[in-house]
């Protein structure tokens, strides 16, 4: 059979970061690869708890078919704590659930872009958002960052030369895979450069609940005009991935834009996750969980960067993240981080070269680290091999 | 915000289903609307102790990420169970786990089609795949059914006049939704037309295990050479549709497509879902499960044809499927479907208009009712009242 594929399928290409993952199912391996959330934190008793009394008080509802915007209570729940945390003012049906924030990607894609659309992100911005937005076709137009976030003059830049773009998609907390957040004044900037130019903000937000130093700053989508900024959120970072539960918000008549994408796509989430993570919110103290994945993942992190600091060689920089799962290493001019990669797999440890995050490409000499995943031991044992390893190049 | 919508949103409706879904959760309606099992069916206990199960041996792993394609000794099981029933010839590698069939429809549309693509379909088709292919911006081209599937003369006609269609895209049992099924012939013409053409099917088979009556029939993938059918299946109709976990099989090639599309999309399935279904069929025999389905859906048939050659007036012609979930309601010409459904909500009972599923639309006199749902004086109550409703139209 001669298959005749789509276009898109022309620039699809595996995630590394996905491959990656297939390989670090072998235990042996000390992976700073994936964006994996430390497993002995799951509230494994709670969820227990929480499964069986879901199966117990509304099994039949539970594993049936239900709507496609999801499971009001839990909407609700969201909507309300957005309304808390990040001060914006919306209910349940500014809500649509999705299975992760990436179907949040993949649906904002569908619902906004056509051949040939621009879109505007971060330089590097997030591999996998790269992939979904791809998918229909759009081009990326980086806009140059540094440690506060998207520079002005580039940003104004990238505006006036793509006056059409359809969005510009941004990370502002603990950005993946630089782990670094915007300063309130760029937050500004930002919105309402995009503001006066009628373009489009989708905030992606995965990792805002994490922060384990400093203050917490306004989201995009507090910050701008009603309608101006969609927002993408997840429990995958703060309770448990498996679920694939995240959520959009926004105004209302996108939200129902997204919803009846969704319908087309996969009718609605999985019934069950939906009453599960709305069953443990009602009985159990969320915060205090998240507290403690705060507190795990600053010790990780610590731990990291003295490692890095003292194993890494002279002319290697990396950011020191407030937040987060991930911070961001470039190597010395000439360096390739494929080929570190090499090296560091004989020896089973695995992160993620950094060129990928860059939808133009280049920057070889850049790597991302998960700083999350592994117990205390391994990382320093695993960021001491890539120091070794990375020495013997340089040498 | 003036938000601009890629061009596929124009084309995009809510599924008349998914709203019809909204008004029955009302539990005083009767509805013959959705494509519900029936939830009292649903292996509660069973399940109760499989989902205990799996977070007790493996809770960690069950919360967490996973690969893509999803976990294997589901994938193999599947394969396997397939090489049984079907007659293929496959293994883990050729199943790709997605959300319900659902989603396997709508990455058929991302893996294949181009906006002007042609899909040849059954006229009529089931709803959700107009929707979902619709969004890759594809043309259907209609091909004439009778009660034995596609009539071979059309199907010619249709192929002749587009010879790069992409996908021929059928339900050869208990059809989505009028319940017919293909003859042995009719699969046989239709695979040998596609082969020599070369155009690919697509067969979607989410209710073939639900046969009460009459003799399996082959296949269409057990009748092509390999690679020239992909074929799409489902636990939501057999287990629960809540856990959203369905599967495409096919060629490996294609397979690693949809896996590549996966990523991009949604990362992957429910992680518990996928161990939890895993864990039952371990334990637990499906098969008698599948057995007490098909006896009371049997008897809801039974009683459904009954009711409905007692109450409907005469001009009225209606399927008898031998198995599924679905028949088929031909109204004499000139009523509409969609003025007896007002009347009919009026006294609470539901059901879908049949023009929805012609993608060039017409056939306004047509209506699908399902009959697994409802428990049986429901059945003959709302059967009833909507006969009342048909002869007061016609008077």
């Amino acid at each position: 059979m001669n298959y005749q594929y789509a276009k898109r399928m022309e620039n699809l290409r595996a995630s590394e970061v996905r491959e990656l993952l297939k390989v670090t199912e072998n235990r042996e391996v000390i992976s700073f690869g994936g964006g994996l959330p430390a497993p002995e934190l799951f509230p494994l008793e709670e969820i227990k708890a929480v499964s069986a009394a879901v199966l117990e008080e509304s099994g039949m509802e539970a594993l049936q078919y239900t709507t496609t915007e999801g499971y009001a209570p839990l909407r609700r729940w969201i909507a309300q704590r957005m309304n808390r945390t990040l001060g914006t003012d919306l209910d349940e049906d500014n809500i649509q659930l999705t299975n992760g924030s990436q179907q949040g990607l993949d649906l904002t894609g569908k619902v906004f872009l056509d051949e040939g659309d621009v879109v505007l992100c971060e330089s590097p911005t997030y591999l996998s958002a790269i992939g979904a937005f791809r998918a229909y076709g759009c081009r990326f137009v980086e806009v140059d960052t540094d440690d506060d976030g998207m520079l002005p003059a580039a940003l104004d830049a990238a505006i006036a030369a793509n006056p059409s773009a359809k969005f510009i998609y941004a990370i502002p907390n603990f950005q993946n895979p630089t782990g670094r957040s915007w300063s309130l004044e760029r937050r500004q900037y930002l919105v309402e450069a995009a503001q006066r130019n009628g373009i489009l903000v989708v905030e992606d937000n995965p990792y805002g609940e994490l922060r384990f130093e400093g203050e917490n700053l306004p989201s995009l989508i507090s910050l701008a005009a009603p309608g101006g900024v969609l927002h993408l959120g997840t429990f995958s970072k703060t309770f448990c991935p498996g679920y694939r539960i995240g959520w959009i918000a926004g105004d209302k008549q996108v939200v129902e834009k997204y919803g009846l994408c969704k319908q087309g796509t996969d009718l609605q989430c999985n019934t069950l996750a939906q009453r599960e993570i709305a069953k443990y919110l009602e009985l159990y103290d969320i915060d205090a969980h998240i507290e403690k994945i705060r507190r795990v993942y600053h010790r990780r992190r610590d731990l990291a960067v003295e490692t890095m600091a003292r194993e890494f060689p002279g002319g290697t920089s990396f950011t020191r993240p407030q937040g987060g799962l991930f911070l961001w290493v470039r190597l010395p001019e000439g360096i390739a981080a494929r080929q570190l990669l090499t090296a560091c797999m004989e020896r089973n440890v695995a992160f993620v070269p950094g060129g990928a995050f860059f939808p133009g490409g280049g920057n070889e000499n850049t790597m991302r680290i998960n700083f999350s995943n592994m117990p205390e031991s391994r990382i320093v044992e695993g960021l001491t091999i890539i120091g070794e390893e990375l020495r013997k190049l340089l040498a």
